[in-house]
């Protein structure tokens, strides 16, 4: 986990990439656009640091790291932003896990996803996140992270 | 339809609230809030001025005024931020009516409508939409406003 | 709206009916009956007033105005009846009105709707009214009207 | 099964409670209310009586009891109403008894069963009866009881 | 249960029937005809005497009594012949307890249940049993009781 | 309602629009063809004249705005030719209006249905009507027109 | 088709079997025993011969073959035995043909259906067929035409 | 294939009946009507003569039949009219077979499929064709080929 | 109801067996196992003994006297087990009525319900019972026990 | 059927296509290619010889054409191909014939089915044959003959 | 994983905890109660000693790491005790792993599944394990421990 | 990732195993055979070796290596045989991750998926591959392979 904050009042924010993400920019451009993760990321850290917040981000192909940096989460950040890929439809465990930090959650999505196949219509992670921004493009991210901010600030 | 906007260039954006959305700040607080649709605008005019535009709002509980207004934009607008309440998940008249001024469209849900009723899960507009913010609350429409204006000025 | 009370201590019952519900005593007589909307209306004032109530009835094929009606309701009257016709089975943006006035609902069908089509079988009001009548023909809207006076006035 | 009337003309009603209603009262009064049968009972007498009528009643959590005291009601009773509990949403052979005494039906159920588990949807009486009240507590007996004494007299 | 039969080898057929068909020739006699239960014993009786066969024959509205009845037919009938009326598409614990007695079974319909409501189409009896005759009226019952007397006698 | 028509015997043809279709020959014309509704409309009044029909056409965007025209149709128009437009496939309180005037019914679709969306492969209108119309594109009108004044003379 | 009668009053009784019915006492005789065909149609002739009905049997892989079949039985037999094999579950044609002659028909199964697969629960043929005999053996042909018969001369 | 047409410029129109189409007439008149498959085929002719176009009829019961004739069409028809009977629901060899000649297909159906049981509701033909006509009796024919005519005039 | 308890501190244990649960060691042993319903009584009246607590135990084939026995239960028993047999899958009535005494519930299968049909796979009684053991054989019975009885003590 | 084998230790192999295989290389040659139903026969004669079998091939839309042929393979041939088109997901009757020469089966299919319309994606051959082979083109052809000689010879 | 065992006859009995069940005692307390892991596995080290058996216990995020276990265990352990946790419910790979060890399994559930969302309803474990104990808390290891040592020890 | 390829031109084939395909030969024996994975790669690398392609093969029980060696053969491999396993029902993750490397893929099962649990019968990776071989053994793998050579070939 790349931890790009320094430790400052209030916890940071935790930005976590699932399954491809790290193909940003690369895989179906036409889909997902040519902005690569590494760049998200550079703009997450500027807009959190002008909120005052700390940003970790994290991408892993590996749903049992994924759950682990939920894990270690908890009492660390103050909110997570997470888009999770493909596992958004069929993985339980990285729900359950989500519950854990007992912090807000908003989930992001590039694509629309409610334009794609049927499978891809049901979020497993929808129901327990504050909220979801879908197909909006990598600013969906940028949204997403001044929400998180302000909804902290408020309490 | 109240026009709060100076004729300028680019065309006005406009935000259009569905069924019951007139009762916002009343009905339901701890579902949707305590802000009311007279405040969403007025901070929509303020954003969309910041941002070069005008700002055309309306809301109705008629099906067919809102189809005859979304006619009407075309040519006249040059995106539409929608929360199509209760028709969201039933309207296909609504959904066709979208494509007919062949601009952008943000949809937007104030409450976590995957937390709620199955049937409020589906929505007819999502496909026809750019994308879908849901759960954030009123900051909703803050958000499709900023993507909106973006994604109009990069054409 | 026809507006058949005078305002007394408590507030009046609203009597709503919707789409197609005007064409009572003409459409489908083997289904529906040969009463008349004006005969159903006319006998609840009379029921009302000898329970020390007075009536609002008011029908409309216009969803919006039934809305809008449904919103005005609010704080001003003590309880709805409300025959929604086939609004009953499509209608998100009527049940979501409905919940808007925070007074008790009884849902009334003329007809005993479990006989007929599989579509009419479910019902998007039932679950935020407080019961149903279905079946007993316009005396249906009798009972409804003698349980939400008793109900009113245990409070 | 307590036969409560005196033979008169027309036949007496038949009041019929399925299982677990022996309990009303006592079990979930948050869902079934604090009234009990015997009072249900009592209240129907008296009701019976003022219109005229005689009143059978009979509880039994025994479906194969249920059924014989329906076919018993062959030629017996002008009218049945039955609150089926539970075996509303399961039993066949229930709703297949209840066409063999070829008298009007009504179904009561106390609770809202639109609000409750999905299973609790669908009636196998609904259709065979001439109408359904739910809802509307231990009222509905009440109006079902009037409904049917109207019915009858009615022919 | 009424026994009908001298002991003799082999072991005697066990005609059943379940709930509502003790109403025969009385229950519309449109979908089911006019003969009584008793009539289609007292054929039975004589088809099984003709066969070499005694015959044992009970009807019971309680399902609890049917299973009580299966259980003891263990190690004393030959075969069952059973028509299960409205159980026959809900009781579990009725197909149950055919498996115990471990003898050919024949499930008989009178009406044709392929012609009526859906919940009719499917049997839990009929996968345990040898086959099924299904809308051939009351001679469907003489058909079972041939092919069952034949299906014993070559063991 | 545009009243197009010198009253003469026989009763005139009632020719209903429902919503989007105002936009013909401008929404999709990919789909739908590049006719606008007022061609379409001037060719059915022709198409009447020659047939010795009056002809009334309107279209609305508005559902209650319909059903009230349907209403006013009762013992105005000998029959109807009706394309629903979005309200097809969810409107039942359309499909109920359709019954009140009792004169014949053919439902045309401008596109074929059947190729796109499921949703939209079914129509609470077909089985009220005499026949559907699907696909043929404009052309569809007319020949609903011919079968319908046909079917009218013919009694 | 195998014309095996000398025309007598009353008309024939048409036997028909479907696709794969050929090789009975070839394929899976654990399914379907060791019977043939020509066995069942020669058991069938004896039957009819005692029962003064004469007889035709005929069986085809060829689902045009046997509509035609069925066609040509207008006016000609008076009731039709089938076992529609694999059409049983997917063919409406048939099912469509069969209404034709107007003649009473039994549908046979030689194996228990509803052991089976779940697509050999239902079947097209039972809905337009007097009765069906399922899971009996070759038996069930000889119970249809002892069925049919009798039926024929009840008239 | 009854070949009724002299060639001339342009290439005929195919118009095919599916099974059970020979049966018009006789079969269920109350659904199909008393129009002959001839008097069908008669009319079309002569439709077809008007508008300069020959016309090649045929009707089987066997779907290879029909198979072959719709391949042998490829280059020698300019649109194709059917009605596919039966195989409108089940046939997808019948739809892929459409495919193959490359024109104009325009399925037809005389009754109200709609109307009827569910399984005809769905259409494996309907999304290869240009459009669909139920319900309007033999008529549908007609305009079909008044439909197809044009369409092919036009290109 | 067998009573095998001295009345002591604290309330005992009631153990319930559904259909054909009276069968045990004699049905499908390869299923159920070799142990008689009397053995496993005799062994959790010893495990009852030995935890301080008094064990009631009863059995029927009688879904009426099950409820009627579990009404009885109300400030008798401090917990209940019970293996519903097919009554499951099925019951409402008797998983209502499980809710009356107000005790915690375990419910026991004897065999693994999850390998066999999918209608075994649902249970009614699961949602209102504090856990469910299945497929452990007998001692399902023994651990359901030893966890009622720590359940009761700690409070 | 084409006969193109020397009779031969072992029995020569049966490949088998369905309806519309004849159009290959003309029926929309971007799904199944260019190549010719006569070239791909011309492959697999070559194959087979190589590998020291005879082959059998042919093609027909006559589904009876079809079962016919299987049914007389049985005992002369040593395993069979078939591509069975669009009866792979309608037939069971030719399901039902592929059990009756006892033989082993791969099913091919030319194109990627899996990526077509929801209803090819079931296969009612899958299950009785040894495997599939699908979107692989014309080459699953010669995968499957190899396959197949190999698996005969093993025995 | 921690291997607390020393090697003795019989081999060890394995207990395993899917994702998120390191955080028992943290996550949800109302759900999952406030007992640690490493409680879990001390007791059941005791327990198990009592038994004369040891025990391996291990917890993973990852469903690599899992599967990596089981495959591991085959030959070394003398059954499994897994809580699949969030895979139970997603993972045809687990279920497909915990076949190759050829042990006896149980699977322990701490919450009442069937209390919960409907997709915790259905396991992908429980058709593969011998029995499954669900709801009794941690206390459900304990009886999976005393069962699966009395299963090896009988054989 | 075993690497078993001298870098030649074209590039080497990519052959992929998922979860518990390491256990070929010891797992299931009469489901999968007793051919171990080490034998397949050797077999495959041999055909590759006379097809003139390197062969790199790969094989782990974890999702997240597995998505990450699919990155990695962008632009490294000519083409991707992958046998899923238990992921092919279930990971919406791998399945976009094979969309990275834009080769193509050919999906093999060693087993006859068709012929096992329903939920075998799906696969997310079939519509993005160009074809799928199952139910041919270790077989499938060499066609598969041949498959992938030619097609690179012919570019």
């Amino acid at each position: 986990m790349t931890d790009n904050h320094a430790r400052t009042e209030p916890l940071p924010i935790l930005l976590l990439n699932g399954p491809n993400l790290n193909t940003l920019g690369v895989r179906q451009p036409e889909v997902y656009g040519s902005t690569t993760l590494a760049q998200i990321v550079d703009a997450a850290e500027r807009r959190a640091a002008d909120g005052g917040f700390g940003l970790r981000a994290a991408q892993t192909n590996h749903e049992g790291q994924m759950i682990d940096w939920i894990h270690e989460a908890r009492g660390n950040v103050s909110g997570i932003i997470i888009n999770p890929g493909g596992w958004t439809h069929t993985s339980v465990a990285l729900a359950d896990a989500l519950v854990v930090p007992e912090v807000p959650i908003v989930e992001v999505h590039i694509s629309n996803v409610a334009k794609r196949e049927p499978f891809r219509h049901h979020s497993y992670v929808s129901p327990i996140a504050v909220g979801t921004i879908a197909g909006l493009g990598v600013a969906g991210y940028d949204y997403a992270l001044q929400f998180l901010m302000e909804y902290v600030r408020r309490g």
